[in-house]
């Protein structure tokens, strides 16, 4: 049977697969020789390429396109905003990626309610009062259960006390409408492969005025912000990513779906009375440990993952669920799923099926012991 | 005509053409869907794809594989090797890349001879009774010049001293035999695009024992010496690069024409006293400003530089033949002819051919001055 070789890929929040479009135009960057920073005219027409990418992020996100810093993707970008700030604390969210959580050893964290959303009254009671020069680091959406933060009200809280904020905005970025301008962020992280672009590339997008100093420096490009030769080939993958237009609405309808059907089956769905990105699905049904469904599940042909894909290999409890008061046991079994452009309704009904299957073996399993014992 | 619109690349040093199996390569990778760092099957295939790449670098390079990590770049892999170990001082020569002299503030400079070589006396003397702890950065082959340095007399003298050794290999390895454990170096930086991978990819190559700090920890990939999703397709292309085979004494026959035939037109060719790569030549001829002669030349159709290309499109005097001690005014009229695998006979002739023309336009405006005076 066919079946027996489908593969289902449903972590497209850890990497999503690349656009037909993106692999054609980093071709063609491929085959322009030039480096940015020449004088000549090939080294020209790579400037050329890469300033139309950075203007298509620009546009995407709102913003002049010197706002635009080109790295090799959200974790340095986080990085550097956090390192790059001459700051004299920097406090984050308690449900952060990894990316933000480890860019400096001295990060102060924020606790977050049962949907993972940032204590607002908290966020400014740490500020009130405290004389020393702030960033505040919180996810737009979490990588994990696609909760939205409400950046705006986070921003106006933060701007009056002085401090400025930055917003790890690589998952929610090209899967929502996102203003940063109209929303007021000093800084947002971005990444091209989580929505169709090549790994290795991504931004961290500077309001004008925030003053940063670079990690490495180099040859002073990226306004003497981020030295090295420009990924080219890369940039303009991530600019051709985002000129791409996804329904994420018809997306959002297959989780929608997906999800009415796993909570028919006793599955808990997390962060649930939350505004979420339209993509992700994050849920436990207790009695399964993550790892082990994962597996089950990758040997079903269903590419799935037990939340975050950042940590080499291994299935660690979330910190995020940790954060969000969920029992041990139950997060010990929450797999993620997250759809995007190339999911379809036979996905989701692959998916339930396999998910079915799992379900009834532990229960079968349960009911075993019960008649045994 | 149809030379009119000829384009002749000789500009290697700066960015050399992709191969077209890195383009292939690179374009399969980005077709194969998965995180590295994902557990389920899509995952895995692409680490696999990520450590077949790891193990290519190696090779060239004659380390084992788990001692390369896997960068942005060579700015970031210089910077990465100066920051990340624990040291108490730093030590550069005088002609480093500005990747490595921009790499912290604090680092202090050793002189160099007429040909760019560092003085090994005087490196000596400033370990020699010098307690603190030191990693000394020479660059393998100077991007200019070409010039490469005696890196095992180097080694010994701080190994001697207890000195910790990285050497900038970004324009050496690919071009010449370098077996890193055979010379001794304890950290290498490699670069892609200078030897026909992509840009936006690089390496730090480190030795076992050798302590290092990540700059972005990130989900702790590269054995958690360099976080972030790895740029796979990116890698892979790198992969293929080395596994060219390019005949670089050929190039090296190409180059020495080209400078035997610059010299009887009476240019000082820089560095050629000393051992230097096979595909670089650097040479100045009195009178014609280097900035000219590479927009002259550029609408000739021949790209060239003015030295280094990683200053934003600046022409700047270069530091290297500052340190050389070359005169000021025959330095600005330095330019940089770099060749590579797609170089050809041709390309040579119809370089001597439109730089005769601008040296007879220099010649005459001259004579010119002479007779009016």
């Amino acid at each position: 049977m066919s079946v027996m070789n489908k593969i289902v890929y449903m972590d497209y929040n850890a990497t999503a697969p690349a656009y037909g479009s993106v692999i054609s135009a980093m071709s063609a960057a491929l085959n322009h020789v030039g480096n940015p920073s020449s004088v000549h005219g090939s080294g020209r027409g790579a400037r050329k390429l890469l300033e139309e990418a950075r203007e298509k992020v620009a546009r995407l996100v709102n913003v002049p396109s010197d706002w635009v810093i080109f790295t090799s993707g959200g974790t340095e970008a986080d990085a550097l905003a956090l390192n790059g700030v001459d700051v004299e604390r920097v406090l984050v969210s308690a449900v952060e990626h990894v990316a933000v959580m480890n860019a400096r050893d001295d990060v102060d964290v924020l606790s977050v309610d049962e949907n993972g959303i940032v204590d607002l009254k908290a966020l400014e009671d740490r500020l009130k009062g405290d004389e020393r020069t702030t960033l505040v680091s919180v996810v737009a959406a979490n990588n994990e259960t696609g909760v939205i933060q409400p950046l705006e009200e986070i921003v106006e809280i933060c701007h009056a006390h002085g401090a400025l904020v930055h917003s790890d905005a690589v998952q929610m970025v090209g899967k929502c409408d996102f203003d940063m301008q109209a929303l007021g962020l000093d800084m947002i992280s971005l990444s091209a492969h989580k929505i169709g672009g090549p790994q290795g590339v991504g931004a961290l997008v500077k309001r004008q005025g925030v003053d940063l100093e670079a990690m490495f420096k180099g040859g002073g490009q990226e306004r003497s912000l981020r030295g090295g030769t420009e990924n080219l080939s890369g940039i303009v993958g991530f600019g051709a990513a985002v000129e791409e237009k996804t329904d994420y609405l018809a997306i959002k309808a297959l989780r929608d779906d997906l999800e009415l059907q796993i909570k028919a089956l006793g599955a808990t769905v997390f962060g649930d009375g939350a505004k979420r990105l339209p993509n992700t699905s994050y849920f436990a049904f207790a009695g399964m440990p993550s790892e082990r469904q994962v597996m089950a599940l990758d040997l079903a042909g269903v590419m799935v993952s037990a939340g975050s894909a950042c940590s080499s290999g291994k299935v660690k409890s979330s910190h995020v669920l940790k954060a969000m008061k969920v029992e041990d046991e139950l997060a010990g079994c929450a797999i993620r799923v997250s759809l995007g452009w190339n999911s379809t309704k036979e996905d989701i009904e692959f998916f339930v099926q396999a998910y079915t299957k799992l379900i009834e073996r532990v229960q079968s399993r349960k009911t075993g012991r019960s008649n045994a014992a």
